[in-house]
């Protein structure tokens, strides 16, 4: 069997029990269809066939490239694009179920031009993003089905939310914007309200399915919010050079999501990035060819850095995985 | 010929002409050997070639990837990789001339063991990173002729000074690191003094080869120092939702370096990035389906996101170069 040490770095590692503690918890919390999980934390089919086989086989995508490898793969039964396009003809073109998040008249025509079946309407319930005012949700779908698309519900994403470490104060921003959705659920009927995400798995009382995609690998960000999923994802790196107050890692900007701030690293305090190289202080006295485990602060764009990601135990690479649907 | 609007969007685009611009200006600057261009800032060998056509025959590299790729393209004259590696086995492989940075016992034994033929001594001038302290370059220099070595030289980077936007405070830093870079020179012999970046091209007055690389293409961190080079690159979005005081475009934290902050988008206020989306004020108001050029705040990070760019002129796209030299 493959050593960690073997592996080229920087290198992207996912402790298998961490990763199989996480699927159990969140299939405890939201079994089967209850989570839409969101493939766009892990852009890897080899992921997404373990939530499936954790009962879960319907995915949310954030791109159009995301659904188009998942159908490839076999996990097209029920794919959820949760964002606008006006390419949805490659939608079209796609051996699955495929339903489209629209929030205008231009997308929604976009979906129907594309011969699309199913579309669900996008509110506006908080986050200053994609989603239509709530008052024209109505109004939407109404167009929506006097096109010919089947109106399968609402989404809402609060992703304001999500990161607010204070739980009450999340809790609150949740039940609020939840609120904007059920009255645009009411206005647009439909058995679909799709909301939520990692940091609002728990608290989000509406949603009938959750799209959380974090949960599975976690990062530093998420980790503040004392959930009860571990952080099962870093980037093994070398030490290359050592000096008297630093030390300096093979890992940086090209291989990290920077956009949440520096990684970190146990036992040592990050000085700074640059474009292959993590400058450190390390607590203890570390030596040029030692491996440390840097944690990214955001797990998604680090993870679309990365070719493959390897799933370890006690040192051992139990399986590498590529990370197959990266780009547009 | 394609149009631009034919491409799926996000979509890399360089500007002809800004390319060409770029190009002369740093040859007529830094003509030839004086001139040993970076290729981490574009990872593409189609770039480099350009660059090499333009008289500079010799590479400075980050990651072995790079010299790999530059090696198989034919580009393979006169290799650097101004890093640190302990892997250097990898290099002993490549068919052309590599010559190789060392800071320490380590990695000198590691260029050795790897039948590697030529090193530079990297010597620290200030940046907390790689090089080893000055004092030590003379015992290095010794240590890898003793291992049979050629030492081409001293390589010292002043990145600290490198995006000082103030000229003079910008010129005095390089100086004070070429002072500790000429003893070290002085110590260590050889032919070579690598040293400088797209900040000093032109302030550098000891290195015998700058290593510029953003000078190509740039970005909006270093068009903050008026240097003479156009920012050629931009990110091609397209706006997929628009609400009363905002819009949203389809270019988010995978398709842009967001260490350097937000990218910027002319005639608009940028609010914030999402995975797949750019959420801005624009001074006009657009539609869904306009399209938006985004300008990355730091090239290099932003360019390892996407396998190919496209270059531009008057909306056609002329050219389709693979970023052929990412990961590692």
């Amino acid at each position: 069997m493959l050593h960690e040490s073997a592996l080229q770095t920087p290198a992207l590692l996912v402790d298998a029990a961490d990763l199989e503690h996480n699927l159990e918890t969140m299939s405890r919390a939201r079994p089967g269809a209850s989570l839409r999980p969101h493939v766009k934390a892990h852009k890897c089919t080899g992921l997404a066939r373990r939530q499936a086989g954790a009962g879960h086989g319907s995915f949310t995508c954030a791109t159009i490239r995301e659904l188009e490898g998942l159908a490839a793969a076999g996990l097209g039964d029920d794919l959820l694009l949760a964002n606008e396009v006006l390419d949805a003809s490659r939608l079209g073109r796609i051996d699955a179920r495929v339903t489209l998040a629209v929030d205008s008249p231009e997308t929604i025509a976009a979906a129907a031009a594309a011969d699309l079946r199913e579309v669900l309407i996008d509110v506006n319930v908080g986050l200053p993003r994609c989603g239509c005012a709530p008052e024209d949700a109505a109004g939407l779908a109404e167009r929506a089905r006097a096109a010919g698309l089947e109106v399968r519900g609402v989404m809402g994403y609060e992703g304001h939310a999500m990161l607010v470490e204070e739980r009450e104060k999340r809790e609150q921003l949740v039940a609020d914007s939840m609120q904007i959705l059920r009255a645009a659920h009411a206005a647009v009927g439909g058995e679909l309200i799709s909301a939520g995400g990692t940091g609002s798995y728990d608290c989000n009382a509406l949603a009938s399915e959750v799209q959380a995609g974090s949960y599975l690998l976690m990062d530093t960000a998420y980790a503040k919010l004392g959930l009860p999923f571990r952080e099962a994802l870093s980037v093994l790196a070398r030490v290359i050079s050592v000096s008297r107050d630093y030390a300096v890692a093979d890992c940086g900007l090209k291989a990290l999501g920077m956009d949440h701030g520096n990684p970190s690293v146990d036992g040592a305090r990050v000085w700074f990035c640059s474009d292959e190289h993590l400058t450190f202080a390390p607590e203890v006295r570390v030596a040029v060819g030692d491996y440390v485990r840097v944690r990214p602060a955001h797990v998604d764009p680090t993870l679309a850095y990365h070719r493959e990601l390897h799933v370890v135990e006690g040192g051992e690479v139990l399986e590498t995985l590529p990370i197959d649907l990266r780009h547009w």
